[in-house]
């Protein structure tokens, strides 16, 4: 057994299914040993950011992490951007990294780079493959790196030679931890918070805690003393609709956000930080809290935050959850297409267990609170900000759970920088609906520049948010990679397709004109 | 005037005129800037790769820094690729990162990330802008450092309060200095080598020895002892046809490349570094010049190898070049499409001042010799390995040379790369004609798995290698992109419409189904 097989061996054997591949000469090997065992899916992407994004995707689903297969620095460098959402979204994913023969690093050949410098700022835990003998017990360890919660990544290097040469064998992963629970005196802390404020009072949720288990925990404390539920602006992971108590989501913009948080005299957190400031702008603080708010800790991101719900919920004596608010589906919109009746097309139409992949960023605005009577479904925010992260995390959710229909709801721009996920949707037949915006122009930048005091932006600053010249036509290029699309110019048509493109297995595309 | 007017202001006194955006709201001040002066001139890509990749091929071919424009550490993340490339071809490029405001780093919003550490593999010069005041010195320094030689990228990282605040004024850029002439010993020992072996000796040329000043010197030089002159087997730019000498190009396989040099008693390195081998094989040294050839330096890369050239030349009364041999054009080829009649095609028809950018993998091979006796050319290669690289060093080609016609000789594996550099060109109407070749196969990694001894490789093997299930179709996707678009399926057919599109303005493609 060559260190490519002990590799691929020890990931199986711990529990990695998929690889999200994109190899290149160094990493032949490890592509021939994936041959070694049915059950290791190859999945081919044709740039990097797709197979981490699409990474990231299938953790947030699946809850256990996939394998990345990437060439070198430049190749692990076309990944960073989407490792970057992943370490926001706190997913677990392996990098397998293929780098020169050990002995051929010094030659400094041509695609010799440091991959170390690039791997640092996205992975919680690195290690290059020193021998070939080793590479079964590092991916053991990678993958426990990966999954001790919350979750993060760990990227392993892998020279040629330590693919090629003889093997220890297979190791062992360890069993997955389970994230602790909070100390006592946290869960009382927020407990005397409660019973101090009542309905003044905010759980602020991330991670874990607004997932099913931790959301029915909630509700019950919600229905016990009033408070609010709140989740971040940009969530890795929701369970929403049906039985699931409704969660606000905290706005974008720092005057919304401090005034939405304003309303409440105290605050506890519960698997997710205080929330701060996208950007900074001048006179505006970093932090959203209000001075004066009381602020309490129930859960850290690495805390067991579902746990620590129930423990409070029982702390409370709060063993009934409100049933979710009778809301209904909008009625299916008519007219022209905006972000409303967009928002309202897919809240209507969207099946039971669908998974919402957001990246619609300015259209994608009122879909959350139009959504909330939807059946049963899942949604996913760009948690990074690093745009090009919803076709490829859609994919990856649809690899995850192929019984489920995912939407990716995506803006043209941000969708442009990692397109090359249709290509693999169409080759994996994923259920995958894309709804492209195409507005033409990066409008959350044109709305920014008008914040930073630029009323009447010049002939470049308007060249340089606009994608009208030449328009983008996102049903030619879908085509051009094998998913069928069509464009829609209005509400009626958008519900027509999309009623139609929901019902077909394999992907598709609505390319919607605003 | 702010910290981002200072900065801009003082790349245009420097002779940076161009800027290759893909701003965020980070770098809102920054795009307004660009506004306060006609003569910078603000190139928008939709994906950063192709922005750094278009900064690549303008300083190839103008001779000095574009400055890009990146969103971030993710932004900038994406455009690492073509800066890995820029890195091997020594091109000079200012990239100017956006940050959070300096009062808002300590927030770790969303999009914080360590910059530094992914700017340091591909950056010979780092900054990060302290204050606004600096802004005009700092971007007079990393525009220095840029073009200090034989040049690099140099990354000014400017946090948002930085560009906003006041700054100084307009800095100056102090005047770019010349590569030094090497050491008359180093020019002497040259002497010595090629009169002791003449025609056994080879000049194995890089960086400016490949430009019109030091090929007519090599030539002289060639004609005098009898030498054999080849350069690197991917030079960032290499002067062809016409009058140029024939300048023989190093194989890419190191057994190949191993034979070629083996040919020779005697090696001079002439602003190249000694040739390594691309990848490590089992029992295959990194090194490929034969063991007991003899080695000399007449020039580093950081030192001035043409001027060494024609030093070298006077000292061995090497007045007269030898005329170019007087290679005709192939014929314009018939029958099906393949790597040979491409490349015939091509230099039949390449137009006199074309400038080819050869992304074209295993279908470009034959293009090199085919082309030799084609017009007076500049040839551009992929220098770093980083595939990716071809459609955006075309774009940038094109707008330093706005009445060159540009040809992207492209692999269609790599180019889905950074596809998105299209956009960019019909949008700047740039005088591209791209050439894809639709092999429908990563072809290089098939021959890659059987030098690795996998002759028969299993399904996930053969997968990871196809592009054929779905077949992409070009055509559609540079029509969705705004370039017009032709599929040809015969050598006739290329004829045909290669000579129509080098006769049309603005860019064009053809899908060449191989």
């Amino acid at each position: 057994m060559n260190g490519a097989e002990a590799l691929v061996r020890t990931a199986l054997a711990g529990g990695v299914e998929v690889c999200f591949a994109n190899p290149g000469t160094t990493e032949m090997p490890l592509v021939a040993a994936l041959d070694a065992s049915d059950r290791m899916r190859a999945v081919l992407a044709l740039f990097e950011g797709v197979c981490t994004g699409a990474a990231d995707g299938y953790a947030r689903i699946a809850g256990k992490p996939a394998m990345t297969l990437l060439h070198l620095g430049p190749g692990f460098a076309n990944g960073i951007a989407n490792l970057h959402n992943a370490r926001r979204a706190r997913s677990p994913i392996v990098n397998v990294v293929g780098d020169h023969a050990t002995w051929h690093l010094s030659a400094d050949a041509p695609l010799t780079s440091d991959i170390v410098s690039l791997a640092r700022p996205v992975s919680g835990w690195i290690r290059e493959v020193r021998a070939a003998a080793a590479c079964g017990r590092d991916m053991a360890e990678a993958i426990g790196a990966a999954v001790a919660p919350p979750g993060q990544s760990a990227t392993l290097i892998v020279p040629a030679d330590c693919q090629w040469n003889d093997a220890d064998g297979i190791a062992t992963v360890p069993p997955a931890t389970d994230p602790p629970l909070p100390a006592d005196a946290a869960i009382k802390a927020t407990a005397d918070l409660l019973r101090a404020h009542g309905s003044r009072t905010l759980l602020f949720m991330g991670g874990q805690a607004s997932l099913s288990r931790g959301l029915r925990a909630a509700a019950r404390i919600a229905a016990r003393i009033g408070c609010a539920l709140m989740c971040e602006t940009f969530p890795a992971r929701v369970e929403r609709g049906g039985a699931m108590p409704f969660v606000e989501r905290l706005p974008y913009f720092p005057e919304q956000a401090t005034a939405a948080l304003g309303k409440f005299a105290a605050i506890a957190l519960v698997g997710a930080r205080a929330p701060v400031a996208f950007f900074g702008y001048p006179n505006l603080p970093s932090t959203l809290i209000p001075n004066g708010c009381a602020v309490t800790t129930l859960a850290t991101p690495e805390e067991d935050a579902a746990g620590a719900l129930e423990a409070l919920a029982e702390l409370l004596d709060a063993k009934t959850g409100a049933s979710a608010a009778a809301s209904a589906r909008p009625p299916l919109p008519s007219g022209k297409l905006d972000a409303t009746t967009i928002g309202a097309a897919i809240a209507a139409l969207m099946p039971e267990n669908a998974i919402a992949m957001d990246e619609a960023a300015t259209t994608g605005l009122p879909f959350f609170g139009l959504s909330k009577g939807a059946p049963p479904h899942t949604y996913l925010a760009l948690t990074g900000g690093a745009i090009g992260q919803g076709l490829p995390c859609a994919t990856g959710a649809a690899v995850a759970a192929p019984d489920r229909k995912v939407i990716a709801f995506q803006a043209d721009g941000s969708g442009m920088y990692t397109v090359q996920a249709l290509w693999t949707q169409a080759r994996e037949k994923l259920n995958v609906t894309n709804l492209i915006c195409n507005n033409r122009r990066y409008r959350i930048l044109q709305v920014e520049l008008a914040r930073a005091g630029i009323t009447e932006p010049g002939p470049k600053a308007r060249a340089l948010t606009s994608l009208a010249d030449p328009e983008i036509n996102w049903t030619a290029m879908a085509t051009g990679m094998g998913v069928p699309a069509v464009r829609v110019e209005s509400a009626e048509e958008l519900a027509r397709e999309l009623t139609r493109a929901l019902r077909e297995p394999g992907p598709n595309l609505i390319e919607m004109m605003i």
